[in-house]
């Protein structure tokens, strides 16, 4: 038989791993950015059936290298641009594998009271990195909790929203009355994809319009929607303000969003996944505003822009009783004094799963090595690339920029002169595709008012100011030989 | 400010924390192994503000010796046998120090095919492994895709489940009328858990009888609910019948489940969330029995018993399309050619987040260390530990055995002789209280027809014969001392 790894191969093997990953990390750029790999070619390359007997860690190694790598595509990569950045720091990496040395499960206080308090104490910190309102720290009725993504947390959102709305009775009883959820035309689509899964029906996600030029939801026109569903029967549970959409970036107008949520009594979940954490920056910190006394949920992703590895997204909510109300169970054998004394989180309770993996080790040493200053850097590095970009975009008249890019994404597209829109469209996508090809970048594309547009998305810790010029040059010289 | 770890600091940090987890896995008996803190003393010892500077590793690395580790409740610790195992081995654990390091992200087969294709491999590798039926392989209709837990993996059946059912109606529409779902008492909670937040509500998930003496479902008691449910105008959806329940190991009879369930239409997930990795050993591989043409879902926890840290669950369908039907949304910035091809896996479509890490390496790393051998041994060591404290328990008269415990669960309870029930509940509260005070030793309880049972679960890679026998000398001396 294989036996167990043994500390000391433990050692030599970790080692080796640490190793691979410094290598990787200095060699990252001879990878093509996308992989190559046709369909089934990784999966050709497997053996098809499980070995009988263990084999050493070295052949995990050397199949890695030779079977894998040609299937990766390089999230870290200085030319990944595209949806937007999985940064992947050192301190993160370290922080996990700490987490995983530890093993251990902390879906209650007492399975590992370190688990839980360290999560209380690393939320607290970002809400306060972040300029968060008071009423997302633990010390209140809310507080905050590491989710694996902006998906879960949005569902959660929206299971403590429907517990608020009708005192538990859809939990009790299911859902025997048609509600309603509020997004915009730009919202993540995971919205509805909980809106499906919390048996609301997606269509019951309502699409508030948005103003053309900003992207933004009108307002005025989720008021009239709200007052008309109710008036129909319809119970209205959540409206989700987004800041920062996965689109263009754009930002909902959260304080006149809330105010409309506070008049008809409906829950505000503010989804800034990608663009919250830019927060770190006294001078993005306008993307807070209104968040206070309106907000009752607000989520946002470390394992985006800020360093800390996937999957770590933290959600606070302004009081914690309608989502424990609407995810607590207790069977027997997860009684225990701690819980019952009421003096201890269980985050089993703030969640979709009952296991958690100890998370905040990660969130803590990334926090603990930039400090606040390392993180502040960090993303005004990428909002300082981007303006760069933008303003190269912005001069070169065969360029149409999209002119809100507060962050690090740029949209833009090439004009493309003289062929009607369908046709330009096209042209776009297939530069796109052969810059994608090249090996030296990875873009991805959206639609706005019917348009396609590239999405240059800069913020990988890896990216510097030469990549952006050579990917600039790169995208003119590829746009001037397809025109 | 704090730059960015560079590769060379990475090489020595990280060879800090492999020796700091090779050392905490020679040292960790050294530790009680449930943490003596009192809630609120972990928080208390962790500033209250984040640092504005940035700090070296060795500042995390030292605070997680002081702060952290008395916070810790030692999952990997040889004398755990609280709730199941959550087995971390070495291989796991650089398998996921892998995953972290690249930073990939698999959402889509483009963001990374082989973060794709290398899971339709293992989980292929482990329906083999494990004898499941073919139906679950990859190569059909079916295959497997890994979650983060088995709460998860059953909320995912019962959509999949609810989709086939209605033709897609709820989620779409929402939750219109009244569904069922079907359980026993001994049923784990995450399926009332999942019940509540799919909008079906925890009134609805209605419990069958169990044998009083297998604790086993009763299928013709099913039957009846079944059909008196549909007669009055319920859609019943999924029963889910259990191989080893969280309580006791109970073992649900799946295939006169499964024949009921044929027989209405109802889809049968089958939750192995702890035992089914068991069926790795041939001798145990009767655990499968009535799966094949019954089951339309399974799910086991290689989380629990099979050497791969947290998380790790793999949840098979016989059929992906209802699965797929539930959970696939398409918005226009996750468009690629690929997906639209039909040649690939998109494993975003088979879970409720869209994104995901690359667990399959932790996974592949573990059945590659091992080999089918070694992990065969690793379960015939739980279960002849197991075995072992079952024969010293029945021959003691001061204690009775609960004589089912076919893997490595063991329930129990003192006689108490001469105390009234609930007196004598009381007090093998009070022995688990006392033992698990003492530092040595973590066990946990539950309830069987209204009695208190102590139970052990043996299954950390740790955990020896002599750590056995320690802990059984223990429970007799301080069982005398109390009666």
């Amino acid at each position: 038989m294989s036996g167990h790894m043994t500390p000391d191969e433990f050692r030599r093997y970790g080692r080796q791993v640490v190793d691979w990953i410094a290598d990787y990390q200095e060699r990252i750029e001879s990878y093509p950015v996308l992989s190559r790999a046709r369909p089934g070619e990784v999966l050709e390359a497997l053996p098809e059936h499980p070995p009988e007997r263990g084999e050493g860690f070295e052949a995990v190694l050397a199949d890695l290298d030779r079977v894998i790598m040609p299937g990766i595509t390089h999230w870290q990569h200085p030319g990944f641009y595209a949806y937007f950045p999985a940064n992947a720091s050192g301190p993160a990496i370290l922080g996990d594998l700490l987490s995983a040395g530890l093993g251990v499960q902390g879906m209650l206080w007492a399975t590992s009271p370190a688990c839980t308090e360290l999560e209380t104490r690393v939320t607290d910190w970002l809400a306060e990195l972040l300029g968060l309102p008071a009423a997302f720290r633990a010390a209140g009725a809310g507080g905050g909790v590491i989710q694996d993504s902006a998906s879960s947390a949005a569902l959660v959102a929206i299971l403590a929203a429907l517990h608020r709305a009708d005192g538990g009775a859809a939990g009790r009883d299911g859902i025997a009355r048609r509600h309603t959820l509020y997004v915009s035309s730009q919202t993540h689509s995971s919205l509805e994809k909980a809106a499906r899964i919390a048996g609301i029906g997606a269509a019951n996600v309502r699409i508030v319009d948005v103003d053309p030029a900003t992207l933004a939801m009108d307002p005025a026109r989720l008021d009239a929607m709200i007052a008309e569903d109710a008036a129909a029967g319809a119970l209205p549970v959540l409206v989700c303000a987004t800041v920062g959409t996965t689109s263009t970036t754009a930002v909902d107008p959260v304080a006149a969003i809330g105010e409309v949520c506070g008049r008809h009594g409906v829950w505000l979940h503010v989804d800034a996944a990608y663009a919250g954490v830019a927060a770190v920056c006294p001078e993005l910190r306008w993307i807070n505003d209104g968040l206070d006394g309106h907000a009752d949920s607000y989520a946002t992703n470390p394992h985006k822009w800020l360093l800390t590895n996937f999957d770590c997204n933290v959600l606070w909510v302004a009081d914690r009783a309608p989502l424990v109300g609407a995810l607590s169970i207790l069977p027997e054998y997860l009684r225990n004094r701690a819980s019952e004394s009421g003096e201890v989180v269980d985050y089993r309770d703030w969640q979709i799963s009952l296991g958690r993996r100890f998370r905040a080790l990660k969130l803590w040493s990334v926090i603990r090595w930039y400090g606040a200053e390392g993180l502040r850097e960090h993303v005004r590095t990428g909002v300082r690339l981007a303006d760069e970009l933008a303003s190269w975009v912005r001069g070169d008249e065969a360029f149409e920029l999209l002119e809100h890019h507060p962050f690090g994404l740029v949209c833009f597209r090439p004009r493309w002169d003289g062929l009607p829109d369908g046709e330009a469209d096209a042209a776009t996508l297939r530069l796109m595709d052969r810059l994608n090809a090249s090996g030296d970048l990875y873009l991805s594309h959206t639609k706005v008012n019917g348009r396609v547009l590239l999405r240059v998305a800069i913020g990988a810790p890896a990216t510097t100011a030469e990549h952006v010029r050579k990917t600039w040059q790169r995208i003119r010289e590829e746009a001037a030989a397809l025109a």
